[in-house]
């Protein structure tokens, strides 16, 4: 590894995925999983700022296209969530029911929202009256529960998870198609500024959310293979408007009603994501817009030269802080610099900067990348663009790796033989499908893995019958293991 | 009223402070009480917006002075949580129990946390392991959940409420005093910043946190006369140590507990603290820095020249945008310009600025104060100085009435006559009190109102018997009316 040296402790390779990522998590200060209550994890220290910073991103493009910050209660009455029929079939089985508080049982029972349609369309049909109040978009960062019954897998599936909800009412349902649209061109918006790669699927009906017309999700790829849903975007149509009765007077004097989206991000998913595509066997590489801190600055003690070095490490610690990057001065005595170097390699800091009395004498700094371990040398007066233009060359290369990593997985199968080596291969394949539940029921007991879905906005032509029935495909479906 | 003209609807004065309060907050869309489960509030767009300012303002000072953000569950089990006896005691009434998760009974009861101690204590015993651990804080931003049996109200007491707590640890109870004191410190910063006037009072034993050694509370008045606990800071010994069997490694290799302290601020307080000291007659006021919009552009159209005040308007806010204020431009045509005026005075925009075919002749503006309503002329290169100034004057103005209603409200109460009209008057009684429990309540079923502690920082010497018992006071105590 060019320029790399100094750590001490033993690595876990990321070919030992599962193994990595528990140990990482850990390690860099992630999550801990060992909460006394299964499928609740505590997002620690620097996963949730690195967390806070996903969310912003997400919460400013909302709310700089309209969408206003609200908070919904985490309750909701059994009558509320009972009005969408499809929605409580979806969804019964997985809530945590609240029949108590201190001694007494509730006259009516509440459960913890798994979603927030039912807690919000009391209070759209209060708001909306008429076209004038129309389109009405809000969203909101917060909890949700769902009694998962399948593994769970901390940020991956919980029975708590935090996200950002968005719903939306509009008067037509071509307003309501160029909010889907929206939706999924504001979520791209951050999955592509964190360097993520994805592809973006229209859920087979079957898989769509309860209630909804029809779904569309970002599933990204993952180093077990299993793909990971970092997204949804719901067209409801009518659904919860009828059931709700959310009408509005149009301009005619008539009550008709409206139609709605809504669009979910879990930050754990996305979290998961930004760790498992761009980690390598030292720990976590964060893209430097994510980065609590974006640059560790470690002295390099020389005996009897230990001042020279402290005092330069203090300005060119200052000299970044004024041009507004994030700086840790790591000055901790009881760590030798190659413990330091561990500890922040796994907690992915994008750039290091190693100073010792040589550099001090010089006014010059040594930039260690994190992602390519390269060293780079630069005079003071050029640290801090020498740093920008760093930042922007690690982001590419992250990005880059993601996409080609992402390319190199995508393929096709012709036949189940294929379709089973593929998922061997921890592969994304395509194959040729003809629509039918059935056949995409029994291939999942077949292959181990699942029809995700179509591409979203471009048809893709089969080119051969159903890979599992032989009869005519309908269309080009995506099939992988999941999360 | 100097300068004001053109609001059309009826006002409601905030002498009815009820009513007014109600009203404003759905008027300015801070909250929305009509939510279906008594005790839930929905926090509404601006309302939200504005909590999200007052939020990063303390999460930033509390980032700033080593808490590391968290996230952890909203369950706590049923054995975590009955560790600390006097906790137990104190939050059992009122916790909400979750017993079901979809058909299926839960083998062990969860509760919703009423506050973190309990969910937190078994994770830092996972933590720390030695000195060097120490000391250790954290904080979140979340919800809590107490089901309380006093009148709810929006903002000021509800089931559901929206808070930052901090929890610490530390190694000795000198350290953990010097914790005190900067919790203390970081949540005046937050009211100071915020224009809020309050006093901060070590609450009587009898109504300390349940496990804490004392309590420290922030008490801000409000017009009704019952003060608004705005937040508290516990000193909590080695209580949940003990509890929790929380020990660390000292240098000598010996087992020892740690000592522990612990802070909340409810947002939802602290916003009715904004809302009810700053607001007049027309509305909320609000501190331009946490105001979601700082500057309200309203073009006045003139038959045949709206075209010139409407590009100038434009003009006028790229202006203020390219000096990041915060500005709406507000070009909808449905509605008059005093309707204007009169929604964003509800909604307590700090300035609002006026334009019409005058003003876009002559390269002027004509700004209007929120607070004084009034009118400041300015020339277009001197806008963003001037806009910059009266903001800072805004902030002087709120920041000084709030702390002259104050002052006129504190008083003193030689004899129970005297308090009770006092607290007909709506004011803060210091009185002499003995420090017995028994008096305190005797107190409080004689006149209506409490015993809420004593200075925080300033010893004050009583000048008489206690009120009640006549015996030696021991202290001068603070005596109203409270949420």
């Amino acid at each position: 590894m060019p320029g790399k040296k100094g750590s001490e402790k033993e690595l876990i390779s990321k070919e030992n995925f599962s193994e990595w990522y528990d140990n990482v998590l850990l390690e860099a200060k992630i999550a801990d999983d060992r909460y006394p209550v299964k499928g609740f994890t505590v997002y620690t220290g620097w996963g949730f700022s690195i967390a806070k910073r996903i969310i912003a991103m997400l919460e400013e493009r909302l709310e700089a296209t309209n969408h206003e910050p609200m908070q919904f209660p985490v309750v909701i009455p059994e009558d509320s969530f009972q009005k969408e029929s499809d929605h409580i079939e979806g969804f019964s089985e997985e809530v945590f029911w609240i029949t108590h508080a201190g001694e007494n049982e509730l006259d009516r029972r509440l459960l913890l929202r798994p979603t927030s349609e039912t807690a919000i369309y009391p209070m759209f049909k209060l708001w909306i009256r008429s076209h004038a109040d129309l389109p009405l978009r809000m969203h909101q960062t917060c909890n949700v529960y769902r009694y998962e019954t399948k593994a769970t897998r901390p940020l991956y599936r919980g029975r708590e998870f935090l996200w950002n909800e968005a719903h939306t009412a509009h008067d037509t349902y071509e307003d309501s198609e160029r909010q889907v649209r929206a939706g999924v061109e504001a979520y791209r918006s951050v999955y592509d500024r964190l360097g993520l790669s994805y592809i973006t699927l229209k859920r087979p009906d079957f898989d769509k959310f309860a209630g909804a017309d029809y779904s569309i999700a970002f599933d990204a790829w993952n180093p077990d293979g299993k793909v990971n849903q970092i997204g949804t975007v719901h067209q409801l149509g009518h659904n919860f408007a009828k059931a709700f009765d959310l009408t509005y007077e149009d301009e005619t004097g008539k009550q008709v009603h409206a139609t709605n989206t809504c669009y979910g991000m879990g930050f754990g998913r996305v979290l998961a994501a930004v760790v498992s595509q761009h980690g390598d066997d030292h720990g976590i590489i964060l893209p430097p817009t994510i980065a609590p801190k974006q640059v560790v600055i470690v002295p390099i003690p020389i005996k009897g030269k230990e001042a020279d070095a402290k005092r330069y490490a203090g300005d060119v610690a200052k000299t970044l802080e004024e041009a507004n990057v994030r700086v840790v001065l790591d000055e901790d005595d009881r760590l030798r610099p190659g413990e330091k170097f561990y500890k922040w390699e796994m907690y992915g800091v994008p750039l290091r900067i190693e100073i010792g009395p040589r550099e001090a004498k010089s006014k010059t700094v040594t930039i260690v990348r994190r992602d390519t371990f390269e060293k780079v040398k630069a005079d003071l007066a050029q640290l801090v663009p020498t740093v920008q233009s760093l930042f922007a060359s690690i982001f590419e290369n992250l990005n880059d790796r993601s996409r080609k990593y992402m390319e190199s997985k995508l393929t096709s199968a012709g036949n189940i033989d294929e379709l089973l080596n593929h998922m061997e291969e921890k592969k994304i394949a395509r194959i040729n499908w003809c629509g039918d539940r059935q056949c995409a029921d029994n291939l999942k007991e077949k292959v181990s893995g699942e029809i995700r879905g179509t591409l979203w906005e471009t048809h893709e032509e089969p080119d051969g019958p159903c890979i599992l029935c032989g009869d005519q495909a309908k269309s080009v479906a995506y099939f992988s293991r999941a999360y």
